[in-house]
């Protein structure tokens, strides 16, 4: 058996900002801010959360486990689709409350059949509304998620 | 005078999903997470948080206004240390709870000095270790936040 995977303590700013010591800081929900990119494109595909039993089995399993705030439960994403995120590196910021995943994703990463899910943008002089940057489905919603059989 | 900046009404998943009508989701305490990325190189650059006023004024004046958690004010980057954000296109989520703002970063994001805050990587097998990624700085934090004169 392995070690299992532990964190650091969180000591002064300084050394948060400046040490080489990993030690996510998980809100009052016990949540970090979780942003996957597409390793290969630099593309944001998703933006969820984890809490420190998800970001712990993230970097024991290689695969993106969020922790889902409507179920309340652990979200390993891709367990029912196939849709999974193999994650090639992390990077975590300055006081270490987010991480970006940096991320082989399978198919795509939305619901909604996308491959990002960040496929709509504010349109210039027209703030209350959308245009659509991406409309091709890399699957169907239906069909994976639709059904029982 | 022109009108206020409106956000649309949140309706059923199905026209937040798919509808081209801009009806962002603030969380219990008022919240959404926004993430800069660099227009020009596609780098993200931080992670911060928006209260719908902070959104408002984004839009209104093309240059990013996060929300700070920790002083509860608003915050418009750069305001003392001349390091703004030009926002050239937002970007909104399938649930619309999460908008990522393609900026032109002027000199660095970081309050470290650095370009981004996202410059410490988890080392493979040894995810209790960050490795420096970038450790150059853009400008010394001490002259620009140190001082009063």
């Amino acid at each position: 058996m392995s070690q299992p995977t532990t964190f650091g303590a969180r000591e002064d700013q300084e050394s948060i900002d400046e040490s080489a010591v990993f030690c996510p800081k998980f809100d009052a929900d016990g949540l970090l801010a979780a942003v996957a990119v597409d390793a290969r494109t630099r593309e944001p595909l998703m933006l969820a959360w984890m809490n420190e039993e998800s970001l712990r089995r993230t970097l024991d399993t290689g695969e993106a486990v969020y922790f889902s705030r409507s179920r309340q439960e652990l979200w390993h994403k891709g367990a029912t689709s196939g849709h999974t995120q193999k994650v090639r590196s992390i990077r975590t910021d300055c006081d270490q409350d987010a991480v970006i995943l940096y991320v082989d994703q399978e198919t795509g990463a939305c619901h909604t059949g996308r491959r990002s899910c960040f496929y709509r943008e504010v349109t210039p002089g027209d703030p209350a509304t959308l245009t659509f940057v991406d409309d091709g489905k890399t699957f169907d919603p239906e069909k994976v998620y639709g059904g029982k059989g």
